[in-house]
C-alpha cells in the first residue's frame, strides 16, 4: 500500500512535470494480452512490448481522441475477460492487442469535437502509455471530463469512478439501508468494499467486513470505522463466523466474492434482508463457479438479491460526485488508494489484485512525470 | 383430475348437507405424523388413526374453536416440515400427532370472541376430521372468515388461499411485470403456476410454462392460454429447452422449483429481469439441495431475485379477493381443482402432490356430507 489518507485536506496535485507534445513521435509501451488464463493468471498471459507512436489521430478518424495514460486501474472484473467468452459475461479481450480498463488520461491529440488538447478524463481505456480511443467508446462507457483538480486524478478511477459509484448505488439504492441494520461486506478492504462500510456506519449501521489478512482486517478496525472485521482465510466454517460476529442475523450484505461466503451468508440473512450483488471474485479464477445450495433461504427469509452495474447508474453521477466530494471535504470517509508505479507493473499488479494482495483500490501510475507533490 | 372449471357461472355450492351437533361424541380420524421421511416421503411416514372425541371445546379454553375440516390442502412446503429442521425452514411437524395445513373449516363449538357455530372459515387447521383450534393460531396465520357462498369453498385453499396470493403478488408485486414481456413459470400446472400464467397472459406478456407430464403441456397450451409449454421431463438440457421457446431471454420467471431450472433460467435472463423466488419443489425431496452455478448471470444481467411468503401480506387479502372473484365472473381465469375424497386418501394424496401427479390445485375434501349440488 503506497499512502492512506486519513483526510482529504492535505493533498494537492500538480498535473504534468513535463508534458508530450501532439505529433511526437515516441515509444509507447503497451500491456498486450496474449493467452486465454486458466485459473490465477500469469504473467506470461500478457507481454510488456513497445512501438513506435506519432501523437496523433491519424487521417480519416473523426471523433477519435489520442490520449496519454496516466493512471490504469486494475479491476477484478477484468479477469472475466482474460478467459474465453462465458455465457452471461463480457466479452474476452482481443489476444495480440492490450488490455482494456478504466484509466485517467490526457488528451494529446483531438478530432473529437467534445475533447480538446491538454483535457483530462476518465474512462475506458487500453493498457498502453497512449492510446487512440474513438466514438463509439469501448463497452458502452462514455469518457468523463475532469473537472475538479482539487483531488488527486487517481480518485477518478476509485472513490470518484467505478469503484464509488458501484459502492454508492450498490449500498445506498440496492441495499435500501435503515439506520441500526445489521450489514456484512465481503472482500471489505477492497476498492469498493471500504466505501460501502464507510457509507454504511454513516448511514447508522453495525457492520463487519471479511477480507483476506491481518493487514487488511486491522485496517478495516482501527482505520476506517468497522465495527468487527474477519481474515476469511483463519476461518472453516464460515457459517459458524458469521454466526459469531451475527447473533441476530444479517439485514444487508453486499457481496463482492460470491460463492461459498454468499452460500454462507443465505443461511444469515435476516427477514426481509437485501442482498446487493456486485461481483463475485472468488470464483474468477475457477474453471466452473461453485454451487450455492442454500438459496431456498432466500425464500423463507424473504430476502431479496439484486445483481447491478454502473452503466445503468451513470445518470447519477453528478448527484453522487458531489456527495463524495462532501464526504472527503467533510472528513467523513477515508479513501485508501494501492498505486504501483510503471507501466512494467501493470501485468503483476492486476494478478496481485486477482490474488487479493491490494489493500483498498489498486492503480498503476503510467506517466513517470506525473507529479502529485503531496505523493513524493 | 376431478373436473375443470371453464367458467365460474355454472356451479354453486350448498354447504353441509347433515350437520353434526356440538357436544356431540364422534370418532375423529386423523392423519398422524410418524416419522421424518427420507426423500419422497411414504405413506408408513404417516398413519390413519380414529380417535373419540366429543365436539366441545374443552373446559378452560377461551378462544378456541371446535371445527369440522370439510377441505384439507395438499401443499408442496408441507414436505418441508416432514423432514428435520433445516436452517432457514419451518419447523417440523410433531410426530405423533396430525400433520398441519391449510383447510376449509366450519366450527363446530366456540369459546373464541370472534367466532359463532357454523361459520366458515380458512386458515391453518390439523390433519383431522375435527380440530381443535387456539389462540395463538398456528403459524402466525390467522382464520379467515368465508362470506360469499356463491363460489365453492374449496376455492379458499386455492385460488381465494394461500396458492392464489401467492401467484397474484408474487406476479404482480415481485414480478414487476409490463405488458409484452417474456414470461416462464415452471410447475405451471400447479396450484400456483397455472394461475400465474393467466395472470401474465392478461396483463398481455408471452407466456411458457414447463410441467412433468403430456396431459398437463396440453392443459397449458389447450386450456389455459399459454402459449408455449414443454414437459420437463422431456427435456435433457433446461438451457436449451429455454433457448428454443425464449430466443429473446426471459424477462420474469417465476419460480416454484428451484435447483437446475432456476439454474437454466439464469442463463437467459434479460437485462433487469425479475425472479420471483416462490418454492422449490423440486429440491424439497432431496438431502442435499443442487448446486447452483450461474448466479454470476445475475449480476452482469442485473437480475432481480425475490423470494416472498404470503404471510407478509394478508392486508392485500380484501384487494385481492374481489380481484379474483371479478375474474371469475368475467370468465377470465380458469382455475383447475385436482379433488381427492375421502381423509383416508389424504397422505396418498399429499405423497401424489409431491411427485407431481396432481394437475392444478390439489385438495381433500373430507366431509363425505359436503354436498356441491354441481360437482356430484
Amino acid at each position: 500500500m503506497e499512502f492512506l489518507h486519513d483526510s482529504p485536506e492535505d493533498r494537492s496535485l500538480q498535473v504534468m512535470g513535463q508534458g508530450v507534445a501532439a505529433g511526437e513521435e515516441v515509444s509507447n509501451k503497451q500491456i498486450i494480452f496474449r493467452e486465454f488464463a486458466e485459473g490465477i493468471p500469469k504473467e506470461s498471459d500478457m507481454a510488456v512490448k513497445s512501438a513506435q507512436l506519432k501523437l496523433k489521430v491519424p487521417e480519416g478518424r473523426p471523433m477519435a481522441v489520442l490520449v496519454r495514460n496516466l493512471y490504469l486501474s486494475c479491476d477484478p472484473f477484468m479477469r472475466l475477460r482474460m478467459g474465453p467468452q462465458m455465457e452471461c459475461c463480457f466479452p474476452p479481450f482481443e489476444r495480440g492487442l492490450p488490455l482494456v480498463g478504466f484509466g485517467v488520461v490526457q488528451i494529446v491529440d483531438s478530432t473529437h469535437l467534445d475533447f480538446e488538447e491538454g483535457e483530462l478524463l476518465w474512462g475506458l481505456t487500453t493498457w498502453e502509455e497512449f492510446s487512440l480511443l474513438a466514438e463509439p467508446f469501448t463497452d458502452a462507457y462514455s469518457l468523463f471530463k475532469i473537472k475538479d483538480l482539487d483531488l488527486p486524478l487517481s480518485y477518478h478511477i476509485g472513490l470518484l469512478g467505478m469503484p464509488g459509484l458501484s459502492a454508492y448505488i450498490g449500498f445506498y439504492e440496492i441495499c435500501s439501508p435503515k439506520k441500526g441494520e445489521y450489514v456484512f461486506v465481503s472482500a471489505a478492504a477492497g476498492a469498493i468494499g471500504h466505501l460501502v462500510g464507510q457509507f454504511a456506519k454513516l448511514m447508522g449501521c453495525y457492520v463487519v467486513g471479511s477480507a483476506g489478512s491481518k493487514e487488511k482486517v486491522d485496517l478495516l478496525k482501527n482505520k476506517l470505522g468497522f465495527d468487527d472485521a474477519f481474515n476469511h482465510n483463519d476461518e472453516v466454517d464460515f457459517d459458524a463466523a458469521l454466526k459469531r460476529r451475527f447473533p441476530e442475523g444479517i439485514d444487508i450484505y453486499f457481496d463482492n466474492v460470491g460463492g461459498d461466503m454468499l452460500d454462507a451468508v443465505l443461511l444469515n440473512m435476516r427477514l426481509h434482508g437485501r442482498i446487493a450483488m456486485s461481483g463475485m471474485v472468488s470464483q474468477y479464477n475457477l474453471e466452473q463457479h461453485q454451487g450455492l445450495r442454500n438459496l431456498f433461504c432466500a425464500v423463507t427469509r424473504r430476502v431479496r438479491m439484486e445483481g447491478f452495474m454502473i452503466a445503468d447508474y451513470f445518470d447519477r453521477y453528478p448527484e453522487f460526485y458531489e456527495e463524495m466530494r462532501r464526504y472527503l471535504k467533510e472528513g467523513k470517509i477515508v479513501y485508501v488508494e494501492d498505486v504501483v508505479h510503471g507501466i512494467e507493473g501493470a501485468p503483476a499488479a492486476l494478478i496481485g489484485l486477482l490474488t487479493g494482495q491490494n489493500v483498498g483500490k489498486r492503480v498503476v501510475a503510467v506517466a513517470p512525470d506525473l507529479i502529485d507533490v503531496k505523493r513524493v
